[in-house]
């Protein structure tokens, strides 16, 4: 864990020194909204009479406003990303599944192939045997007919 | 949009009658969170003598830490769904990809198991025939003996 640090930071014109873990750039960081919602409320015309403590909650409810709408944005993309992530569980499996399948034909391809190399063969041979017969038959006839 | 509601709400020991487009739900949802914040620091024997705007702004800080922190994971999760819709998007491409394949890797079986049938019936035929051209040229020679 890193070691604790310390920043001075400016809120609502006083000067606060702040120790934590948080980077000095942080610490700027949330100060100057805070200034900004107070520079925002003190604008308001119908506030400037509001005493200081009166102004101090409204900046506190603004602040938690905000930071209730962010944790609603994180509840709800976290249930999002619930759903995203039994989709690509599903879309995974469905492509395992359709890959494996993919395989299999390609093997009973090769087979098929296979399958009919040796049979055209098998079909020449018999042809050539069958041109061969009928032509032994028909000397057979021939010399028949020389008796 | 929903109409203007008010609700009272007790923060810090004070009555604060607030109105806006929230429901009374959610403001006292806010006023309780902040009187937890409120009633955290009151515990811490350190800050008993600190001066009230002091202790609100302790308070806003600590609010506007929480706001930063929910902000921080509504940006991380922004963009790890950013990702998963990337991955979402290549999966599903993947998997149209592979339907595409099967498909083709279908017709291919169905058109060499068509092949095989008619080569197989091509083979019996001249087997058949083979048989015939054989037995035929026998009795051409048994013929021819008897002269």
């Amino acid at each position: 864990m890193s070691a604790k640090k310390s920043a001075e930071v400016l809120i609502g014109g006083k000067v606060y020194t702040l120790s934590g873990y948080e980077e000095e750039d942080y610490l700027q960081k949330v100060a100057a909204y805070i200034n900004n919602k107070i520079a925002e409320f003190n604008s308001m015309d119908e506030l400037r009479t509001y005493p200081a403590d009166m102004k101090a909650t409204l900046v506190e409810l603004n602040i938690a406003d905000d930071y209730f709408k962010a944790k609603a944005l994180v509840e709800k993309y976290e249930s999002d990303m619930e759903q995203k992530d039994k989709e690509l569980y599903d879309l995974k499996h469905d492509l395992i599944s359709d890959q494996v399948r993919v395989e299999a034909l390609e093997e009973q391809v090769r087979n098929l192939e296979n399958e009919k190399k040796d049979l055209l063969l098998a079909k020449a041979k018999l042809e050539a045997s069958l041109e061969d017969a009928l032509l032994g038959s028909l000397d057979v006839a021939d010399d028949a007919s020389n008796f």
